[in-house]
């Protein structure tokens, strides 16, 4: 998160009719560190009082109304339109969000961008897109790529918070097992099969191989290791010592 | 999009109160092009009235209800829960959305997976969590990471179907004017400043540098640049034919 580059975003909601739209769109953008939320004449003047904005008070405090959409992108350099493909217009470029976002943050590091979302029911009328540079779709189904508001919103904000090193890099370690532990914990197991006459693996000629790979399979936590590591101790014991 | 492969995803909403969020996770899905929804004793029986599956009344329709998790999730052979940051439990290992949903698609390749979601008050309880492999969250602001249910689930499904690659990509050439046309075109208004006396340009040494660059930033497309050059052509015929 970039807290200076993401307050550059300003979210423009046009005409919208749902006062809960307007506070779940509040609530995905604290969620997402996005605090600028702008209205082009709501249907709702209460909008304010909407339950759906959990946690987004502030944001809807803050929010401010707006008798025109060029009143409500005047500070911004770059304007964006968020629209189903079936709006695309000949005339504007359209980017799907993956490529959309990155433009996005690249014009957010310097100056202030607004990203423009259409009423519920009719999505941006021609007019609004006219105050757009460009266009950006959410990737749906093309059958079915009317979005719900609040949702669409949601995931155009996490696009851009995105980060895509995450998914390359290995998470920090699971605390797995080491190959040691493994290896004591797979030589305690063919004991007790042994020990029980379990004939399946023991009488294989690959038997310990393949007690291995099951091992393997499990990748097992260290501490998870150390328990039944401890359990089959006791249970070799019980096999060895019968009236023990 | 991989309809075989979506498939295999289940989406089990546990304990959730709100009908509304049930249709809001139907819609989300039929976006994203998934259909197996699973409910684990929802609050409301008469959930599939819900006017907020938009678009999505086959998802509702085929929607299964279950008594448990264990239940919901017995035909899969990968259960993940998505939960806050805040719900972390040392004994799961958690994943960033990003990783998380490449694990997950790594194995809808070739079997079922669950991704289970809690109630909207308590997300997944402990007992849910006992279900699953791992953990997933959405990289949400650690001050606000309660996110809406249907929201949620929305930024999941499209981390999903999300193509990494299309980002790297330019999108089709938007038709933008070639080199000899803007040429043209700076010629032409080269002239008409010229014609019109305007000095800031014409008297500075670097003046028509200036005005490439200008137009250059323009990035003009095929259309406008024809439309443009008419009018400046018409500006210019004025400008010397003051008379005419």
């Amino acid at each position: 998160m970039d807290p200076e580059r993401n307050q550059r975003l300003k979210v423009v909601l046009i005409d919208t009719r749902n006062p809960l739209n307007i506070g779940a769109v509040a609530r995905a953008m604290s969620n997402f560190g996005f605090f600028d939320l702008r209205l082009v004449h709501p249907y709702e003047v209460a909008f304010r009082e909407a339950v759906s904005a959990v946690g987004a008070a502030q944001v809807m405090k803050d929010a401010r109304v707006f008798e025109t959409v060029a009143e409500a992108v005047a500070d911004c350099t770059l304007v964006v339109g968020a629209t189903g493909l079936g709006h695309r217009q000949p005339q504007h470029p359209m980017h799907r969000l993956e490529k959309g976002a990155r433009l996005l943050r690249r014009h957010m590091t310097a100056s202030n961008v607004a990203l423009l979302f259409g009423s519920e029911k009719f999505g941006l009328g021609n007019s609004d897109v006219s105050h757009c540079h460009w266009l950006t779709h959410i990737p749906t189904r093309a059958q079915h790529d009317s979005m719900n508001l609040a949702q669409a919103v949601a995931v155009c904000l996490y696009e851009l918070i995105r980060q895509p090193s995450t998914a390359r890099h290995m998470p920090e370690a699971a605390e797995l097992a080491e190959g040691e532990e493994v290896e004591r914990f797979t030589d305690l197991l063919e004991n007790v099969l042994q020990a029980s006459e379990y004939t399946d693996y023991s009488m294989a000629k690959n038997g310990r191989d393949k007690t291995h790979r099951l091992v393997r399979r499990m990748h097992l936590r260290v501490k998870d290791a150390a328990v039944l590591t401890g359990m089959l101790r006791q249970v070799l014991w019980k096999l060895k010592h019968p009236q023990g």
